[in-house]
């Protein structure tokens, strides 16, 4: 059915849920957060640029709005069976890019196959976009995982995700990782005393580990 | 933290939903699905004893009852995925088994422990209660999709689920399958004759296929 | 219209909110919290097996998983109701029986009317697997009102509904309740040491009276 | 707690859903239920009022604004069950009454207390103001219903709902009601043509019976 | 199409919600809102009238239970933006005002006509029942901004909204303000002793400004 | 507080619900709109480029992932408000920016500043960046309304907003639009022809107006 197909496949994103099976006060949707992804990535864009670096803002488009697109065809499978081991990891993310490559041989027209092909591939490489895309994605984790832990939420996946997500953040070479750590997320921590749960600390020990 | 671990782990299945992703007039969680298949398997059961088969009510309460507790670890996986490719498969229940293998080595009491590994282990095998485990677990199937294609869903999918749900249905060799073929289809086709989709029409070429 | 009326049915229970108009964080159906309570009274009765208990499975499988079928033609009327007088408990229940004993002459076929009015009479006797129902429902009423204290639920009625679930479960002779009392109720008083409210105080003074 | 413990109160009925247990494609609660009647009484009393009926308007207002302010004590009761028998029905209203009756005993403070007990009485009488509340009350029956025919929900109760409360409306000897009948009624049946159901038949046979 | 035009469109107060944007523990429809606004008002007359003040009942019924009927034409425009601007405001009512005298025109009958302009204006205004309806509006402020704070919602504006609805209720020269204040507001302060925000502190200070 | 109260003002935009006040089947956030907006101009400018016309991807980027950033500020008002008049439209314009400005004063850094007060300004210009943008944002509602339709969505709101969203896309003059009337929308109306509302039909009417 040609591009129809895809721009109504779209609202799909709209009702898968991320985090599934845990007691959230929020829930987020991946086309929320994707967009949300799209949002952070420029701005951290606009720090790189800022700096100097040359950005390259068609690949940056294309890399952060599609990121999540392949959850169409598998859900947001929970983090941890992804994490259990790197043989199902990989056999995934082949299944998921098997499907995305089929999605585009049936639907999608000849002349703008090539151009799907390359947007809805797996867009975190080395390159700066792909790491750019890497920080965005994980600055939505602290943001969702902070938002439950502000509210209350004793469940303790919440503070592993927020760990986890800002040591994988620590770890990226970027002038907008280190404006990340000393400007924004010291307003966030600031933020998170009135919360129940010790933010400063966990937020100490990541950074520290 | 021993079976209180377990006992809490159950409220998760509540915040599954069915069918992640398609459009729905009516959500359905894992738990809700869970219980229903308990009650059809004890008449599909019953329907059994009437024809003077024995039935092992402990087996069956423990298959049936937990059949999809491995979906915590998990998540409902979109059928498409799974059927993607035998190797997938096989290798997420593979994963799904190990993470419920280790969830009862950490939280279950030595005592217990023969015990759970009985009951979460896949239950869809050859005996009376796999083989009415599987029937029930279908019939849920067909209800969830007829409850859409009545109200007016247009998503095809649910005209696939009801179809593929049906053919599984008529494979399984039991009385119980003869009775819902004879009496209790034809009162679901009947009511459907008010819906838009061609219910009898559909239900007619699955049950020839 | 046969099974299929009783069948289709079954998803009303998905519709009816427990403990309807609280504030509450978390909702529960009643068929997910029927879900539990069959789950519980499953290692309930795996207890009781480990102490040389004779269990009946079928007759357990049936008064769990239909315990709060009735729900489905009077709703979930609110406990202090029920309690008001018992001259309205009693007839509430009769009025309950009568609803359900004309569902079963209307629908079920003649041949399962037996069975029906056997599987969706009251279950709480004072029979082993009427007691283990008894334990598996009120159970269910502490891990619901556990879960609102827990995230910071500042109704009065959780604190009651919590103690008085316990005072309940403590008067029933069975090894299972000993089992709870000793090792599942102090895992779960240590985890609820981190919410708002005094879940040990609470729980003490339930046990004392 | 005073008249702090009534204003608070309020907020139970907008959790309470009226007409639980059935599909529908949208849910109201007894809150908006509750201002919909009030509005609904207001142009009703207009209309008397422009046939030279005096109003009592503190009457009206007083009986429409807490109409089912009781159910904050017991719910909203599945009508059938409120059918049954005409000795549960009246128990029922009794305990509701002896209810609310505990509840301005506790709370209300002294000098309020004979307005509070006149304005939560049962207010459906024979007078002018309590059979426009009747038809008001019915008239939200009728536009629930109607509301889910048209957007073409199979469930039979609706219908039985929208048939009854426009017998209901027929037999109250009021101007408003002729009004309803000629004026507004055939708008909404015309509206209605588009709907899969024959609203115009059902209409037909309800006025007729 | 005459009244039922006006019928049918009360139902859309319904899905409007209030205060949108703000993450919150429990929404509340504009139709909800209208009819606690209807209830408190009921109960503050009373207070007038056991001073020996004579109120206007039918005024008050109108003006209490139409007050935001214009939101259907307009939604809930957020607050901040209404008083960013003395200009904007004023522009907003005016359209409002032009809004609900169009849909008059269309679609009410010319006998009706005058009282539904009458009924469907702006309440506030210096008579008795507009003041009244004003503390009434700014009561459901307090009672909505409280609930979210008793829950522990660390949204800075819902202290804002309790101090500002505070100040206002506070210059409204009532005796049911008085009675508020000194016998309502402070058994809603003892009540909010429990929660993590300084109920007590930031009632003293607005009532001190 | 920096660049933090922008990232974190991101989720207030997953609470706002487009299209206030109207029934729907299916609800859609601002933030999702947003994404799928930005999707499709992607592929919108795709199509130019395949036509040789070159992209500016970074303006592109800013324009369509900020477009309704304001409605933080001002909610999402009824469409039927910003038309009803010139002025008032003129006047929500200048306070949505008035309070852009103010937020962008308050909370970037200064050397953020420049950069903030372009992407967030109003994108709809004559540019082809702007252009695409109208297409894309009009794109969604008309597959919001025909999401609407198609599941027998009986108000007429919805197909005046998919035949407004047609003539507006029409009236464009780009590549992609003759793209979209001659391969996408074809498409689209065939899916349509099961759906109870004649949307050939509307779409011939709107292509020819």
């Amino acid at each position: 059915m040609g591009i129809h197909a895809y721009f109504q496949s779209l609202t799909d994103l709209e009702r898968i849920i991320r985090c599934p099976g845990r007691f959230k006060f929020e829930e987020h949707s991946v086309s929320a957060h994707s967009w949300k992804v799209v949002q952070y990535a420029k701005t951290l864009a606009d720090i790189e640029e800022t700096h100097g670096v040359a950005v390259d803002w068609k690949k940056l488009y294309e890399v952060t709005s599609s990121h999540d697109y392949g959850e169409i065809f598998i859900g947001d499978i929970k983090t941890p069976v992804k994490h259990y081991s790197l043989e199902l990891r990989a056999m995934l993310q082949k299944v998921e890019e098997g499907m995305v490559a089929h999605f585009i041989d049936e639907h999608i027209p000849e002349e703008f196959k090539p151009i799907f092909r390359r947007q809805l591939r797996e867009g975190k490489d080395d390159s700066l976009e792909g790491r750019i895309l890497e920080v965005a994605d994980k600055l939505d984790q602290v943001y969702e995982a902070f938002g439950e832990l502000q509210r209350g939420n004793t469940e303790p996946e919440f503070v592993v995700m927020y760990r986890l997500a800002l040591i994988a953040i620590k770890k990226v070479p970027l002038h907008c990782v280190d404006y990340f750590l000393t400007h924004i997320l010291p307003d966030m921590v600031a933020e998170g005393s009135r919360c129940p749960i010790d933010i400063e600390q966990i937020t100490k020990e990541a950074l520290a580990s």
